[in-house]
């Protein structure tokens, strides 16, 4: 079995966005060398997740306004009395989760037509760190 | 290792349904022909899901009523203005998330009592696809 | 390739708790004697979660006010119809997801600095197992 594992610094312009990270999980694939296999693609933080969707401007600005909207910034969370302020983005990491396995068959990522892999930053302008790790022969 | 995938083409009857799975990913297994593994069951489509829980046709109610309650149809998405309807279906796929992992345990699914797989179509009356991947040995 | 599983039963003294399992998964990648690898923690019930977040009070009670908020307890679930009550919990459990996927690298649980995994009981007080299955090389 081979193991790879990619780690990358995210550090968005916005507050808020999302990042399409389907090339960067290719990119593993092709290092590690493998035709079948399983991709992990998980945030290390805890304001962050990790999703499938679809790269149309129109349905990610939906997704953002839908986060806010379950999830929305508030003064009175519990979590601010340690002096933090994201306690939203605790919530919207896990409604969006932080995390997909991403299957690999004849050497390429298995995605439907439309999939495409994007990290999800809700507490950004700052670094963070992305790991991708690919098991696969 | 050994690998094996399997793609179902699921097509509902309704827009909006669920579908108990879990016999066509215990195929996969007895297919795989291995004692212990993983196996990943994703959507490869943006607006579905699969989820696992209760084969209980009440509770099957409540889930899609949840759905439409957190993540209704609305007119006015943004993703609308490329024409199409769907922009619901996008977040309740979001909600549910698109897969699961399996644990394959002495040759058999590692599923609890009342643990049962479900593709979750959120826009369907036509032709999806469902990838099953099976690892171990 | 090493597979090793351990089960846990969980037993909440309150109704709805989360308990930190973060000592228990690296446990299991000990027994299992790894290098590279992935861990899943799955939680075998329809009313229980795992996810990954913070060790931080004040972020736990505000997940479980936010639990409630987006999945309320409610008398007039279909699902009550069986004689049950907790069709809340099945749906809290969707929300968080029921499982996780951990990476291990270099022997250890390949976690960002903040990262904890807790097991998310939403009608305990009664014996419900967890799976963690640990596979690697």
């Amino acid at each position: 079995m081979k193991w790879h594992t990619d780690y990358h610094w995210m550090n968005t312009r916005k507050k808020k966005e999302f990042v399409n990270i389907t090339d960067l999980v290719r990119q593993s694939v092709e290092a590690a060398d493998i035709q079948e296999g399983m991709v992990l693609v998980s945030a290390m933080h805890i304001t962050s997740g990790v999703f499938v969707n679809d790269e149309e401007p129109g349905i990610k600005n939906d997704f953002m306004e839908w986060a806010e909207t379950l999830a929305p910034f508030r003064i009175d969370y519990q979590h601010h009395r340690t002096g933090e302020t994201n306690g939203d983005a605790h919530l919207k990491s896990i409604l969006f989760h932080h995390q997909v396995v991403v299957p690999v068959t004849a050497g390429k990522l298995d995605l439907g037509p439309w999939q495409q892999i994007f990290y999800a930053e809700f507490d950004g302008q700052r670094r963070k760190r992305l790991l991708i790790k690919v098991m696969g022969e």
